[in-house]
């Protein structure tokens, strides 16, 4: 059994991760920290848990979290993660953020694309990126995980195979990702207001979300080399799922049956990783709810190019299941424990 | 005053061209077909109509049709216009047919992705593509237009500026579409049942969507050469509207302003085209029950890509819409009457 | 033709005035006055409107109003209008006011339901309540109009009828509403916030509806007596639409046959109100940008109920659409000019 | 640990059934019957359960069902429960039926209501009505459950604390129920058509709908008189839920706190019901997924009316949940297990 505290614990993802987290077998929530809602009762902020968990968030600091758990999930809004960070991970809690404070390598990203210097460097080093299915042994080890982007996630959950084996140009990558509401977050905006987000489909922050930079030093990461990528998010009127339509260029000749077949071995060993059939394709309300990633592949033979085509649930996958996965590795428990 | 009857008018766009058609001010209904409803009011099968029209649907057979119309839309299913479309054209009727059946100029195409051998084809030679913003001198002389359909619509309004100006590579097209539940039509499925579509977005007959060889014949046509285009249509939970997002490649640097200058300079006479200003992106909302084609256009300056994204309705615009444009054209209506 | 003003003009009910004021034919909309979007193009706030419509919002005062039209609409919020109306009946313009500012004829109401005091009391005595299928006559003479609030517009067409004619108990009343999102105005918030409202319902303001009092005062009128009602409010995951679902007790046995065929007759010469056949009941798609209220009956013997059902579009019906419906019989025009 | 059998797994409370038997840690799902889908893997009818479950549907037949399980769960089209049960039960089973095959008392209702003769009399009788909070004594003895339907366990946990205590008269009580499309099941039909249900809210089968007689009868048993009801269900543009209503009539003067009190009184040992405090009202997000039925109380003082308002995940409490709360009753496991 360990002892867990969350830290910014009343946004979609803190309420997703209480939701899994009650039925994991080896956890106790041990504090629910939360200013804005201190000392109000869980069931209050959300009447979903009533009966289900009998605790109040608090306003606890650092050392007594610190006090209380062995791992702490924050899952405060970004740029406000790189502030407590340091001092959790002094007191010897591990620390799993949900935030992207400490996903990008390159400290000189984060004025750009978050508006914010970073006071952390040295985290930013030893922080280690947690997408299991490609760093599950640094995961094991690290005190400090920084977990994926939503849309990160998906797309490169359907990328990296292809280019970690070389079989599509790094310079010819598009991916279009389509995410349903809940990924905004909590905060009423126009934007999400509901006659506005419903019944419509747009684009947003074409060429300037920030996950693209997350995006694109995963994938050069694999192909070592520098890629080249347009990503475009569009706002669906649902509230979960994110479905990423990635096309990319074949480097040689390669059929439907291939390229399904190489995902499929590629993937063989993966709990939370469901490669379809020839000819099948993911749909967001399989994966609702759960911490797979589903994934369909297709070749077209005339332009050369490979289509792969991703879904999960932002809310899991896409952050608080992913962030417990990583939090089963961190701690030696059955991968999938609590996840299915 | 022109006299007009739907043949086939108990689909969705049927349902349409009657909403659209009773504020047309030079129109007058004269017969509305419809073997399944015939002599059933329209209201009992549109209760929507109500107090809006007092017609019944009938069975009426082609001469009765000439007899009672000067022009006649067919909104049958793919396949079952070609039965009709030549006797009417005999009989001297103008014709504007909303299904598949005389858009594509290769005889054998439809075989592949229609499973019919067509039967007409000296009308396939004659019949006019019906997009008025490339073919309205064509359309104003044609006996028989055949109307776009909603996918390739989108697609082309917002590729055509880019290719025939040169300035993209004809071989590297990705167009990733998405659009609303009715364009599926109104015949229930497993795929549109309410709990199925609802709370999910798919991808669907990735590689094999029949709006596959339209798109590339017109492509083609522009670009005066083959094309090479991947499509990749999308299910998205809502009623109507369709968001294409194109990715094209630059043959030469160009900026975003450059890029939105030139779309909106090419499209500046049209009365249905809106081109955004730069950083604006379309939402379907801003075009549902509208005739509009809104296009926004980004320039990825990394990839050397530009990024267009149109949205339509894609009833209107997409269907019905287009084809009352068509008619204001070949009777020498003003384009935009009965549809603002 | 006369020239009209929207004063407020950028909610969504202002969105809806000039949608439907474009296309009527004898209006020229010469103002639109928003102190939040002065001197903004109407497409710029709404791209709905692009290429529709060429003007730009406005700060204009009571007294240029005054010049510039014959009849002003307010849209304003609620305690706002009753700043300015007196102001502009003053200045010979006939006002329709879409808040509730002038429809309670009680003044100690506004207090309590509205939380402000009423600084014109003499307006409220003039003020007619703009119900045209009960109020016409007085309609077409009144200076100032309150057009009625979207719930009550939906309960009293489904009841008013019943209770005239004396056929149900007036202290016997359940009104169950049900409206979409669009209803709660164009302010994000909370509750609206679409991850919140999409996939849910649930009854808010359960016994503390603002809009219980307008249904009282009305049910009352014409009852002519004290009448006991109980009104219950639902927020619905959809855009537009109001049903209403109603309990009458009858005062003696009726058939539903008889039901039907009294609300038939009772509403027969009305342009806006369809009531549908035994066996049949509205559905709010039907009345989708439609002026019209639908009416369904049945009489449930074993209790003496009889349930009447009606669907309004709550922003035309509800709102913009009546307010036209109530200017076109102030100034003499056809009832359904620009509405159909 | 007890072996499970469904029969007729594939439907919406089928898949429901194995989603939560899944985690249910006393539980072993030995047979999945479905004729339709026999031989299939489970992940080619729901791609939901790939990784999650390695099993194929079955067309065993009953000794062979009989053999394998302990219990067994028919989730069969209402009808067809009734040809299987007997023999099950006289193989030893005990039998948890979700159909309405079992839950009428009066046989002579089944013509009626469901257009059939009952061919097993004896089992009506010895059927126990599966709602736990009102029979747990005899279900706990019960060979042959009949499992309410989803209206009846919304109306029932609303309105049977009030008649119980003789609170409220029994022949003055209205039921306005409102439903996500789940709850019509998977066959595809025009009503539940996406373009057809989305965006719209109606009644349906006013006056009519089948579950009328199970919720009066279970009304008349506890109030052990007949009662007068009126039950309409509404149709709503979401996948599950069902909030319910309910407006009743004191029998003497009570305040909202005295209502909401008796209510939270009366249930203050279940664990599936939770009563809301004083001002706040259920809705439907609260309970997706669980098997709750949130309640919340207001007195209108001046008609004398106190309204109830329920809200259940029609699948889960008004299904497959309720029927595992059935099985952990009857099998002595804690009444909660797999359920929370």
């Amino acid at each position: 059994m360990i002892d867990v505290a969350i830290v910014g614990a009343t946004g979609y993802a803190g309420q997703e991760l209480i939701r899994i987290l009650l039925r994991h077998p080896k956890v106790k929530i041990k504090a629910l920290v939360s200013q804005s809602s201190a000392n109000k009762p869980v069931e209050e902020v959300f009447p979903y848990f009533g009966k289900m968990i009998d605790m109040s968030f608090t306003n606890m600091d650092v050392l007594n979290v610190a006090d209380a758990a062995d791992v702490v999930f924050l899952s405060l809004p970004h740029k406000a993660a790189m502030n407590v960070a340091g001092r959790l991970l002094e007191n010897k809690l591990r620390v799993i953020d949900l935030s992207a404070d400490f996903r990008l390598k390159d400290k000189s990203l984060y004025p750009t694309w978050y508006g914010v210097s970073h006071i952390e460097e040295d985290l930013l080093e030893t922080a280690v990126y947690g997408l299991p299915e490609f760093y599950r042994a640094r995961i094991k080890k690290a005190n400090l995980v920084a977990n994926p982007g939503c849309y990160p996630t998906s797309a490169l959950l359907g990328t990296l195979p292809a280019l970690a084996e070389g079989i599509v140009d790094p310079s010819d990558i598009v991916i279009d990702a389509k995410s349903g509401a809940s990924g905004a977050g909590r905060v009423p905006s126009d934007a999400l207001h509901f006659p506005e987000c419903n019944e419509s489909i747009k684009a947003y922050k074409v060429g300037s979300h920030q996950h693209t930079p997350e995006i694109e030093q995963e994938l050069s990461a694999v192909a070592k080399q520098d890629v080249n990528m347009v990503f475009t998010p569009h706002l669906i009127p649902m509230n979960r799922g994110i479905l990423s339509t990635i096309y990319l260029k074949l480097n040689k000749k390669m059929t439907t049956d291939e390229a399904v077949g190489f995902y499929r071995g590629y993937y063989r060993r993966e709990c939370f990783v469901r490669v379809l059939k020839k000819g099948e394709f993911p749909q967001t309300k399989n994966v609702t709810g759960l911490n797979y990633c589903d994934i369909g592949v297709h070749v077209d033979e005339d332009s050369g190019r490979m289509i792969v085509i991703s879904a999960i649930d932002n809310l899991v996958k896409g952050a608080a299941g992913q962030a417990i996965q990583n939090m089963n590795i961190m701690f030696g428990f059955k991968e999938t424990m609590g996840l299915i």
